[in-house]
């Protein structure tokens, strides 16, 4: 006689896991949505009374092999942050603020307290961007995982007005660059990076770095949210380029939201590298131009601006406490 | 000296993949798509002239332990299919229409052919349902899926107008239950059959079933989606609960849409379990009670009707090609 539970799900479980992480969505309510949890989708009005024009702006992310990281230093809220962090940043990069997100987490056997802890990591960088988690789907998929392992993706949509929209086009060459610090490798890269630090470099989570944090710490930090920031400077100065620094790194990213005929000069004195990157060429070897490729290399988000919005941008981030960075201009390629 | 390709992650594959994917993601960009691939998000108008007050509808779900089979029968195109009638299937119980998508891939070593049929699958449900594709992230994520194996999971956003919103409020006792059936076991309870099948049944995908379909074909076939006949029903007829069969089984899913006090009335005697079902059953010496818990048993979508509907709802549905069986009634609990 065989049951479900034989076969490796439990129905049970995803039951109690519901239970458990439903006030905590119920928490990141926000007016425009209906209903409660349980139906079979997210309801959310789509009333935008200030906008001519409204526009949806989606994007879907993961984290990557970051999840191998938060398994072994057995922390599981702060990858639960990032993707909702990566997502929000996605499309901030297109001029949109978040409405509401949608998760998937999927593992090979349902380990509730872990889960749990992700889940309410997505509540919590929800709640700080004021975007509603309105659906999700828990996968128990028997002998798809190791064991400990799972895996998440997660799914945002944003609004923007259409004479808003950030897209590119208007960048000219002369423009320039002013970027915002990244907190870490955000969720890029991480596959390398744990090649070099604990393959080749020998180094163990609790490794101390220069600045004191562990390398847990540090490779779990938060991929952060440039929402606030971002969104009081596209209300008073005209940005006409935002670049999120993923995979594909600093250039790779900036470059493909140029126009045909334009090309990046970087001031590559600019900034300097944080030592957790520093650490993962030193104990990997790995060229200059790999880790430009795979890394954010401490920037988070770029900027585009016109020469003369460059001023008041900075003074306007440094008054919201950020540190902007200027890393050189647009020039005809 | 160390590269992200050496640590298992080939950037070269995915862009490859994006080039081979790009024509079939646009064939299904409808008028209110804007913008192309490549940005980072999908754009998509909110522009709903004949709404008074439109509410957005999102559901993400995975297709499970199916996408074993697929790997096993080197067959990738369905499960894409199936993962996005699922989403379509579930906002259409709610009564919306969809109108994007966004997909996330993952697996260990990408695989740009496998993933290309995947995707492929993707684009022809979308295009099938008159839902845009408008993004997608595929992760590379060595040591986290074995050769072969991939995961993934699918978001949708559909809209319905406020008042035309399903959501079983207005359900009553001596309601009649309208059932569509489904064409297998949709995407849910695969690692139950697998083990019925294979491990206890000792049978294998090439197994013929009684109707002539080998074992790996019926396991296969598309969760169907029921977006054009029930959006027909919708124009025509006042349904007042929408029930898509899925994990929980048909009296689980539906009794979920019931308002407080009532209950399901089921006629066991409407209708008869599909081979596929009965072959799961006898393999694994599975009790009556768990088989409803875990599969669809043959129905895939369950209408809740006044009365008085019925007979008109059942010849519509019937010209259009479909074969709806009545299951039951609702009743005070």
């Amino acid at each position: 006689m065989s049951s479900y539970r034989d076969a490796g799900v439990d129905i049970d479980a995803g039951e109690e896991l519901v239970r458990r992480i439903k006030p905590w969505c119920a928490a990141t309510r926000t007016e425009n949505v209906l209903g409660g949890i349980g139906l079979f989708g997210g309801f959310f009005r789509a009333h935008f009374p200030d906008m001519t024009d409204p526009v949806l702006v989606s994007s879907v992310d993961g984290v990557g092999t970051k999840l191998r990281v938060a398994r072994e230093a057995g922390v599981h809220h702060t990858v639960g942050q990032d993707l909702v962090n990566h997502c929000v940043d996605d499309i901030l990069a297109c001029g949109a603020r978040p409405l509401f997100f949608l998760d998937y987490f999927a593992t090979g056997h349902l380990d509730v307290d872990v889960a749990a802890q992700v889940i309410h990591g997505f509540t919590v960088a929800c709640q700080e961007n004021g975007c509603a988690l309105i659906g999700g789907e828990t996968a128990e998929m028997p002998g798809f995982y190791a064991t400990g392992d799972y895996d998440m993706s997660g799914t945002i949509v944003g609004v923007v007005d259409r004479a808003r929209v950030v897209d590119g086009r208007s960048i000219q060459a002369g423009d320039q660059l002013l970027a915002l610090p990244s907190t870490g490798l955000h969720t890029n890269g991480y596959s390398l990076a744990r090649r070099a630090l604990f393959e080749l470099g020998g180094l163990g989570l609790d490794h101390r770095m220069d600045d004191g944090r562990s390398l847990a710490d540090a490779l779990l930090a938060v991929h952060r949210s440039y929402l606030h920031p971002v969104q009081a400077l596209l209300n008073q100065v005209e940005v006409r380029g935002i670049s999120h620094i993923t995979g594909g790194g600093m250039v790779g990213n900036t470059r493909r939201i140029l126009p045909q005929g334009l090309d990046l000069a970087l001031d590559r004195q600019a900034w300097e590298w944080p030592e957790i990157f520093r650490l993962v060429q030193r104990c990997g070897a790995v060229p200059d131009e790999e880790m430009e490729r795979a890394f954010n290399l401490g920037i988070g988000m770029v900027l585009i601006l016109a020469p003369g919005e460059v001023e008041r941008a900075e003074a306007l981030l440094a008054g919201m406490g950020e540190r902007p960075l200027r890393l050189g201009h647009v020039v005809k390629a």
